[in-house]
C-alpha cells in the first residue's frame, strides 16, 4: 500500500476520476508525488524507467484535462506507461510489474478500459489513434484521441504512413498527436529526422524568437495579405522548420517545455478545442528528476530492481555468462577484422543486438538506420547487390516489420544476407509483443532461405560464420539471454550446410531437437536411453539424416521454441510424408496462443518445453517407454 | 525483327553503348521512335503501359549520361521499365513480357546485368540505391547510382525510412533520386504528401518565379550572409516547399518538364557531378504520347493486347465471369448496406481490390490510405477498438508488408478486422514478386486467427460473411482472376467456423482440398472413387471431421495452392499428430522455389497441382489404387 504520509495527494488519487477532483494549481504537486513513487517503485520491481519518468507532466496534464477512458490516449511503444498505470488504477500493483500475474510492461486492453491500444513495438500509435478517430465520427461519438509517440519512433515508416494518410485526407480527423522529443529512443536516435529536430529545438528560446518575429510582421489581415501569410509561415519556417508536419498537413505547435505543468496545461486545453489533425511538440528530458538517469539515459532506459539512493551497481566479482548478445557482438567484430567486406545494420538497437563495441571499432562499416526494420532489411540487399556482406541484427518479433523485405528483396533475389537474429522463442517478461515464437514458421516457408537455430554459445558463433560463408539468404535464430555457458572458441570455422548434430545414439524413440530446447531434450534423451539429435538446421533440413533414424526407431518427437504450427517438427513431418514414411511423430514446441509476460523459464515450463514437460508429453504419447517396450498410442 | 526504316535510330541501339554513340541532338528523336517502338510492342503484347511512356525521355537521357551497367539504376516497382528493357538488349524480345519463358514484367537480375535490383513491390528504390551506394564506397568504386522513383511509391514508408537515413548519415551518400511525379499510383494518388507535391507544381512558371526570387536577395555573399542563405531557403520554400526533402538532409532540385530532353540532359548532367544526396523531382505524364492513355491513366496503366489505332475496346456480346475481385467488391456494397459498422480499407489498390463501386456508394466509409500497407492494418485496428467494422482489402503479397501490424496490433488483441486477401496462391504472369504463394504459412502461425480459403466463387462470398461475423481476426483468402464460375447468392450467411464440405463420400483414400485447388482434387476423387473434402478453414481445421475420416480411410492426401512448407497440409499432419494417429499422408502443393512468370495454369501444371499432377502424384504414393487396394508405398 501507498505510504500516505509520504504521497499526501497521490495516496487519494486512485483513477484520473479522483485526479480530476483536484485544483489545477496542485498538479506540479502531484507531479512531483508521481515521480518520485515511480523511482521509488521502479527500483523495486525494475523494469522500464527512464521514458516514464520523461512523461510524469505530460501524464498528469493529459488525464487531468482529458475525460479518460472515455477519451482515448494512445502511448506509442509503451516504454513510458508506468505513471499511466500509476494514475489509472494500477498505483498499489506497479511494483508487480513484468512478473508473472502482475502488471504488463507494456498497455494492454486486457487490463484496463485505461490502455485503449496495446503496444510494445513502436511507431503505431498514430495509425491506431487515426482510426479510432474516423470510427468515432463514423459512429457519430466525440470522444477526443491523443497519440503520445516519441521522437526515437517517429523514425518508422508507419509513422509516416499515418500522418500522410491523417494529413491528406478529405474530411479532416479531428486527433491530437503529442510528440515527445527527448532526442532519444532506446539508444541514441539517427537520421535525418533527428537532425531536424535537432534545428527546431537549438539552444535559443525558440518562442522567444518565433514571438518576436510574429511581431515584426505587424497585422496579418493588412494587404498584400496572402503574401504576408506566407512570409509569417515562412519566417517561422525560418527558426522553426515545423514544415514536415505542416507539409503533412497537420497543425504544427511547439516546441514546449513538456515539464512544465502549467505550460501543458494551456497548451493541451487550447488544442483540445480545436478541431483537424493537430500535432504538439513537447521537449521533455528521458530520466527527468533522478539525476543519474538524467546523465545516463541509455543505462537507464531499462533497469534491474536497484536502490534509487546508491543508483545501478554493477555487481563485481560475479563474472556472468555471456548472453548469446555478446556472443553475436564479438563474433561480428571478430568476423569484420577477417573480412573487409562485412557491413553490419541494425534498426536502433545498437545495445540490445550487442552492436556497441562493433560501432566503436568499425564506425565506418556500422549502420544504425534508426527505427526502420523495413529500410534495414532492403538496404542489406542493395548492399549485396555490388558485393558487400551484409549482416543485419535484428530482434525476431522486430523482423516481422521487414518480412515482406525479406521476401520480396532478399529471398527472391537470393541475395547474400546475414539475418542475426535475436530474441527467438521465448522472450520472457516483456510479453507476447516481444515474443519471437513464430520465425521458424514464418521463415521456413520462404524459398532459398538457410535457417539456423543455436543450441549453445559456441554454436551459435559456428552457425553466425557459417551463414556469412553461405552465399544467399540465410538465418541464425538465438534465445534471449545467456545459455548453457559452453566455452566458446575464437574460431570463424563453419558448419556444414543442413548437417545435423547427434547427440547421443539410443534407441525406440528420436527425439529431434532445435535451438535452445537441445540441452533439455539430451537429459530426457539420457533418462530414457533414446536417441538425441540436435537438428541445428531448420531449413534444409538433414534428410540424410531423418531417413536413416526413421529405420532404426519407432517414433520422433520433435522439440522446438517456437509454435508447433508450421514450425520446425512441421518440417521434420512434410519431409518424412515426402518420402513416403509413415510413423509415429510428436511435436513439441510452444502453443497456438500468445503467451502472458513471465519469466523465461515459467514460460517454457508452461509450454511443457522444460525437462519435466517433455518426459511427461514423451511418455503420454509412448506409455510402452516406462517399461523399455514401444506401441504407439494410436 | 525491329523495322529499320520506320525505326532508323532504334533499330541500331542493341545496348545503351550503342545509344551513346549518337550525338545528343539526336536524342529527342530517339525518344520519339522509343516510344512508337512502345505503342507498338505493348499493344501486340500487353502489359504494363502507361507508366513507361511517361518514361521515355527520362529513360533515354539516363542511359545517355550514365554508364551503364557499370552505374547502377534501380527502378521503382518497375511498371516504367519496358523502355529501359528495350534499350537494354531486349528491343527484340519485348513483345514476349510476361509469357512463359519471355521477358519479366519487371527489372529482374538474373534477366539482364542492366536490371541491378528485382523489383515488383513498389518502394524498394531508395533502401536498395543507398546500400549500392554504401557498399560502392566502402569497396572504393566510384560507380554512381540513381534510382528513380513515382510519387505514388512515394508514399510508403520505407521510402521515408531511406531518405531518413540517407539524409542523416555522417558520410553523405553519392546518390541521385530522381521523383517521377505524375500525380498517379496505379490508381490515383493520396494523401498529405500529393497534396504538397501539387502545391509544389501549381499552375505557375515555378522555376521562374525561383529564378526571381532569388534575383532578389542580391549577391548572397554579402553580410549578413547567414540570414540572407536562410531568407532564401525560405524564399524558395514560399513558392516551392521542397522542405520536407531538404528537412530530411537531401538537396533538392526542380520540378523540371521530364518530356523536354534537352532540359533532362542539362539538369541530370549537373547533378552527376554532385556529391551527396541529390534529389531531382520531374513531372511527366503518364501515357505520354499516346492521347487515350493520358486522358485515362488508369485504364491504360496495365492492358491486354490491343490495336494502337483503336484502342482498348470493351468486347460486348461475350458476358464475362465475375472474378473473385468482383464477387468481393459486390459483397462489400452489400454488406455495407447491411452494417453500417463496416468500414473499408485499401492501400492505394481500388481498381485491383474492386473497390471502385464501394468507393463511390459509400465514400465517407472507403479509405485509401495510399501504398502504406503498416498503416492500413493498424488504421483497421484502431476502428476495430472503437467498435467499428474494418475490411482490409489487401493482395496477399502485399500482406506481407502489414505482417507485424496484423501479429502484433491485431492479433495478439485479437480485434475484429476482416482481411479480404486477393490473389492468394499463384497468380501467373507477374512473376515470383505477386505470387501469394506464402500467404497460408505465415498467417497459419499466427494464434488467434480464422483462415479460410475460398473453392468457389460463391464460397468467396459466405466466406467474407464469415469472417465478417466472426468477433476476431479472420482473413479470406481467394485467387487472382475468375473461379469455376457457379452461381452467387445474394445472400450474406454465414458458414459454420471450422467445418468443412464433404464434396463426395468414397473410401481408402481422402482428398483434402483447401481453396482454388478443390475442382481439381474433386475431378480426381471422382475418377478413384476417393472421398474429398472442400477443407475451407485452414484455421481452426475441422479437428472432428478429419479424426472421423482418418478412421475409415486408409490414407489422406492434403492439396493446396501454397507452398508445402507450413502451409494448410502441415496443419493437417500436426492435427493427426497431436491426435497420436500415424497414418500415411501425402502434401500436394507448390513447391519450396519462387516461380517465374508464366500464365496461372501453366504454372499449376509446372507444380501438379491441375487434375493431371494430382493424378500422378496420388498414384504414385498409393500405387495400389490403381486395382483398387491400398498399401502405403513406405
Amino acid at each position: 500500500m501507498i505510504d500516505a504520509d509520504r504521497y499526501p495527494r497521490l495516496s487519494r488519487i486512485d483513477t484520473p476520476a479522483d485526479l480530476r477532483t483536484f485544483d489545477a494549481s496542485e498538479l506540479p504537486a502531484i507531479a512531483d508525488e508521481l515521480r518520485a513513487y515511480l523511482i521509488e517503485s521502479a527500483g523495486k520491481s525494475g523494469g522500464h524507467f527512464g521514458a516514464g519518468l520523461g512523461v510524469v507532466e505530460l501524464t498528469t496534464v493529459l488525464h487531468y484535462l482529458y475525460d479518460t477512458p472515455e477519451d482515448r490516449i494512445v502511448w506509442d511503444v509503451g516504454h513510458q506507461a508506468y505513471p499511466h498505470k500509476i494514475l489509472t488504477g494500477r498505483r498499489d500493483a506497479i511494483h508487480t510489474v513484468k512478473q508473472k500475474d502482475g502488471i504488463a510492461p507494456f498497455p494492454k486492453r486486457e487490463e484496463s478500459v485505461y490502455d485503449t491500444f496495446g503496444v510494445g513495438h513502436s511507431s503505431t500509435s498514430i495509425s491506431a489513434a487515426l482510426g479510432m478517430a474516423i470510427a468515432n465520427r463514423h459512429a457519430g461519438n466525440d470522444r477526443k484521441v491523443v497519440a503520445v509517440i516519441g521522437d526515437g519512433a517517429m523514425t518508422a515508416g508507419m509513422v509516416y504512413e499515418a500522418l500522410n494518410h491523417a494529413g491528406g485526407m478529405d474530411q479532416d480527423p479531428d486527433m491530437l498527436v503529442i510528440l515527445n522529443d527527448n532526442r532519444m529512443s532506446i539508444s541514441e536516435a539517427v537520421g535525418g529526422l533527428t537532425k531536424m529536430l535537432g534545428r527546431m529545438t537549438g539552444s535559443r528560446t525558440l518562442n522567444a524568437i518565433r514571438e518576436g518575429g510574429k511581431k515584426l510582421l505587424g497585422d496579418k489581415d493588412k494587404a498584400p495579405a496572402r503574401f504576408v501569410k506566407r512570409w509569417e509561415e515562412h519566417w517561422k519556417g525560418m527558426f522553426v522548420p515545423s514544415t514536415l508536419f505542416e507539409e503533412m498537413g497537420f497543425h504544427y505547435t511547439g516546441p514546449i517545455d513538456g515539464h512544465d505543468v502549467n505550460a501543458l496545461v494551456e497548451m493541451i486545453n487550447t488544442l483540445k478545442g480545436l478541431k483537424g489533425p493537430q500535432l504538439l511538440h513537447v521537449i521533455t528530458t528521458k530520466g527527468k528528476g533522478y539525476e543519474r538517469a538524467e546523465a545516463d539515459q541509455i543505462g537507464y532506459h531499462a533497469v534491474s530492481p536497484f536502490d534509487p539512493e546508491q543508483g545501478l551497481v554493477s555487481k563485481p566479482g560475479a563474472v556472468k555468462k555471456p548472453t548469446y548478445t555478446d556472443v553475436f557482438g564479438d563474433w561480428l567484430c571478430d568476423m569484420a577484422a577477417a573480412d573487409p567486406k562485412l557491413l553490419a545494420i541494425t534498426p536502433a538497437m545498437r545495445e540490445g543486438s550487442g552492436l556497441v563495441r562493433f560501432s566503436k571499432e568499425y564506425p565506418d562499416r556500422y549502420f544504425d538506420v534508426a527505427i526502420a526494420e523495413q529500410h534495414a532489411v532492403t538496404l542489406a540487399a542493395g548492399m549485396a547487390c555490388e558485393g558487400a556482406k551484409p549482416v543485419v541484427a535484428i530482434y525476431s518479433t522486430f523482423l516481422q516489420r521487414g518480412y515482406d523485405q525479406l521476401v520480396h528483396d532478399v529471398a527472391i533475389q537470393n541475395l547474400d544476407v546475414l539475418f542475426a537474429i535475436d530474441r527467438g522463442g521465448v522472450v520472457g517478461p516483456d510479453g507476447a509483443t516481444h515474443a519471437g515464437n513464430l520465425d521458424l514458421s514464418y521463415l521456413r516457408c520462404v524459398p532459398n532461405m538457410v535457417v539456423m537455430a543455436a543450441s549453445d554459445e559456441d554454436e551459435c558463433r559456428a552457425m553466425l560464420s557459417t551463414g556469412f560463408d553461405y552465399h544467399g539468404p540465410a538465418a541464425v535464430r538465438y534465445p534471449r539471454g545467456s545459455g548453457p555457458g559452453v566455452a566458446i572458441s575464437r574460431s570463424l570455422d563453419v558448419l556444414p550446410i543442413g548437417k545435423a548434430e547427434v547427440k547421443r545414439r539410443g534407441q525406440h524413440i528420436a527425439l529431434l531437437a532445435f535451438g535452445a530446447i537441445v540441452p533439455a531434450a539430451q537429459q530426457v534423451g539420457e533418462e530414457f536411453g533414446f536417441s538425441v539429435v540436435n537438428m541445428r538446421f531448420v531449413k534444409p533440413l538433414d534428410r540424410q539424416l531423418i531417413l536413416e533414424l526413421a529405420k532404426t526407431h519407432d517414433g520422433f518427437v520433435t522439440l522446438e521454441d517456437n509454435v508447433v504450427a508450421g514450425g520446425a517438427g512441421s518440417g521434420v513431418a512434410e519431409l518424412l510424408a515426402a518420402a513416403g514414411i509413415v510413423m509415429p511423430i510428436l511435436h513439441l514446441g510452444l502453443p497456438d496462443a500468445f503467451q502472458h509476460h513471465a519469466s523465461r523459464e515459467d514460460l517454457l515450463g508452461e509450454a511443457g518445453l522444460d525437462a519435466a514437460g517433455i518426459r511427461g508429453a514423451v511418455l503420454a504419447r509412448f506409455p510402452q517407454q516406462q517399461d523399455g517396450k514401444l506401441r504407439a498410442s494410436v
